[in-house]
């Protein structure tokens, strides 16, 4: 199944709709998509009490909805709507946390059309005050996961609204973002790196 | 219109689907939900820049999709889930916000059963990881809206599990929370309460 925006984008988040993380995670990676990968995660970090990070519902338009006797309400119809913020926000260690997370197929750069303008000024304004914001990019092919701080993206964008290259390099990627080991438990380690690199810093810079 | 959720509780959040904040806001609020006077505040505050916080989107099941040919693909089939967290969440400050915001038409105090299990755990598992957290109250008759720190919310849940009332009296709400006075932009003006109470407090234990 894929769904697309009224833009004809396509919509990445649906196959989580009806399927559960399964419980017995294969270590292998193949088949989990880069959201069930990090919701799968997100799951480890709330249940080890160390962060309270979720991924929004897709904003939908809703139109009709029947009211069955004895059943629940049924939208009858409803429309993808563009999200105005990332798809992750949350809490760790106090500070506010948040980003957006995309996979490509492409194995030498990062296109920037999997991003909208929407997505990168809420970055902008979450960078502005003072929010841990970030990108986790997946190259799917090779299988590598990387977090890149938001600024970097926000360069990148203004650079292409410059008439600039529409794509991050992935040898940027891998010089001015994080790698980050795909593990069992939790999958994307995420936090481990933002220790390092926001909360690290943070403590020497005072 | 209604909707309710499979358990039967009503879902108060729809009425903001088919319906823009007008631009023309009159002062009066008669006639303006709480939610969309928090949205309308928000937006202000994105404005003005001095925070980020959004409603999050109602939780879909999405069961049936179409892809009308030269159209938006429209989700034919869609069920209410019952959301995980509060319904707020966001950045001021470099702090992470998050809150509930509920109305009753109750005159004397105000029914734990607005809130539900997934919600109080939520609310619980923030204040321990140092987030800002808190709900905000609207007694609709006297149109009268009250900040309440999320530990009293929490304190009144525990009690009514272990057998006390169903509610919290309004005395107490008066006593222990900070009345807002609704105003014209933002209506809700809830991060002043903010400065004064988490801020100052803050800046004074330091």
């Amino acid at each position: 199944l894929t769904f697309h925006y009224p833009n004809g984008k396509r919509y990445a988040a649906q196959s989580t709709y009806d399927q559960k993380t399964p419980s017995n995670l294969s270590f292998a990676n193949r088949g989990m998509t880069l959201e069930e990968d990090i919701n799968a995660s997100n799951d480890f970090y709330l249940k080890a009490g160390s962060a309270v990070i979720h991924k929004k519902p897709t904003p939908v338009q809703i139109v009709s909805v029947h009211y069955p006797k004895r059943s629940a309400a049924v939208i009858k119809e409803a429309y993808f709507k563009q999200p105005s913020t990332t798809d992750y926000n949350g809490i760790y260690k106090g500070r506010y946390i948040d980003f957006e997370a995309k996979e490509t197929r492409n194995k030498t750069s990062f296109p920037l059309n999997n991003f909208h303008q929407h997505q990168i000024d809420h970055m902008s304004d979450i960078r502005r005050l003072d929010g841990i914001c970030f990108v986790l990019l997946r190259f799917t092919v090779s299988d590598m996961v990387f977090l890149l701080d938001a600024q970097h993206m926000l360069d990148f964008w203004d650079q292409q609204q410059d008439g600039g290259r529409k794509s991050i390099p992935r040898q940027f990627v891998e010089e001015n973002g994080h790698s980050i080991t795909v593990g069992f438990n939790p999958r994307i380690d995420y936090l481990k790196i933002i220790d390092k690199i926001y909360f690290n810093n943070k403590t020497e810079t005072l």
